[in-house]
């Protein structure tokens, strides 16, 4: 018995998120089926958490145990070959039976973008939350730094859970600009609001993009980032943003 | 009666092309059919030049003429509303009715994009060329200033075309490379190619790389650009590289 333990990338638009439910097309069941075809085997494929349905994955971690003989450095253009377009593995290495996905993961990493320009881009279409109108993001960005550090985040946390504990504690919590290459002067174009921590509830970087967003549309001050965490009352952030717009980065262990 | 010139970029990953054909699914038809529903009216949409099946454009321009009063600033909004997800209209405005946007243009830029490590990129399958084993940039790279100027390019053109004059001149013949941010380890990870030039025969930006790829590839010596240029012969270049690497990048007037 060997432990397999795989970084994978995924565009979410054609499924119901990462985690197995009945009569949905989820990844982990695609990673299961490839695993079949090629070894045989009925795998449970652990991750470092699952994403919601449209959310992607740039470098989700996974993991699973296999009997299978096939030397490590072949797994990941086997796989390819059985999975579909939109999940390719990019590594694979062999760990210690004891290695769990998502239970040694040490921080994650998310990066949010917004397209803030009038009108959205083709080719990144599925990747981004357009928002046609002007956003102040001075005012975004200094709504951030009240993140970092080990708070209680109940506010930014979806009431629909079962987590009894929303300590978490974040390491950064970032806004990065890019400028549109085709008007070439100096206009913004995207948004990317980068967050990692040691662990995240659920919706918590969609509802935190949400309260910045309305935070940019002059629809609540700066200050109120800092007022909502206190609060610990998810009625007072604001929307889940679009999951879409939504990518696990990274996965540090 | 006005002439409209816009600026738009598609995904051609669905399309038969830009150019209006029986039975196919092309640009040029949908953004017909968009205008026919905003204004009644059957207009000949003109572009600065035909997108082969699975090429892209990030700026195209087009033009056409309208008796319809709508304010050319309210046209973008109005079309893209009317068109499919994967042609967005991006600037619009009012020219003089002897513009044409085909014969006025002046120089256009294309960039052929090959992602050139062993796994494809899951958010941008559609938009390069998946090269999975080694190319020489340095191989690349100095075989490309022997194509700028004028030149007979008959060489690089497909053999079925009605165009007699074979004569074409480059302005820009260059390789941009993009290392990968996953590894961070400077590995190349994309090889952009960015030409630009008067007038472009037909495949002959994909003759191009194609030949390129063989270069890089360590098939053919670097100096067999030069060769084949003088040779007049399309048979001496090598093969027509994919059209999803493929992109019209912007057009000059």
């Amino acid at each position: 018995m060997r432990n397999l333990r795989f970084t994978i990338s995924y565009d979410g638009t054609a499924y119901s998120g990462f985690q197995i439910q009945p009569k949905a097309d989820t990844i982990q069941q695609r990673l299961e089926e490839a695993v079949y075809l090629l070894t045989g085997e009925q795998v449970k494929v652990a991750s470092s958490g699952r994403t919601d349905a449209g959310v992607h994955a740039k470098a989700q971690v996974i993991n699973f145990t296999t009997n299978s003989k096939i030397p490590v450095e072949r797994w990941c253009l086997a796989l390819n070959a059985r999975l579909p377009k939109d999940i390719v593995a990019h590594t694979a290495e062999e760990v210690p039976l004891s290695f769990h996905s998502r239970k040694a993961a040490k921080r994650k990493t998310y990066c949010y973008t917004i397209r803030a320009v009038r009108f959205p881009d083709v080719f990144h279409r599925n990747y981004e939350y357009h928002h046609p109108t002007h956003l102040n993001v001075e005012a975004i960005r200094e709504a951030l730094p009240c993140l970092l550090g080990e708070h209680d985040f109940t506010s930014f946390c979806t009431v629909r859970t079962d987590k009894e504990v929303k300590v978490r504690t974040l390491y950064e919590a970032r806004m990065v600009l890019e400028t549109d290459e085709l008007t070439g002067g100096g206009q913004i174009e995207r948004i990317r609001i980068i967050v990692s921590g040691n662990g995240f509830l659920y919706n918590m970087v969609r509802i935190i993009v949400g309260t910045l967003i309305q935070i940019g549309e002059g629809k609540r001050p700066s200050s109120d980032m800092q007022r909502i965490l206190e609060a610990r009352n998810r009625a007072e952030a604001g929307p889940t943003a679009e999951a879409m717009g939504l990518m696990l980065w990274k996965v540090d262990y």
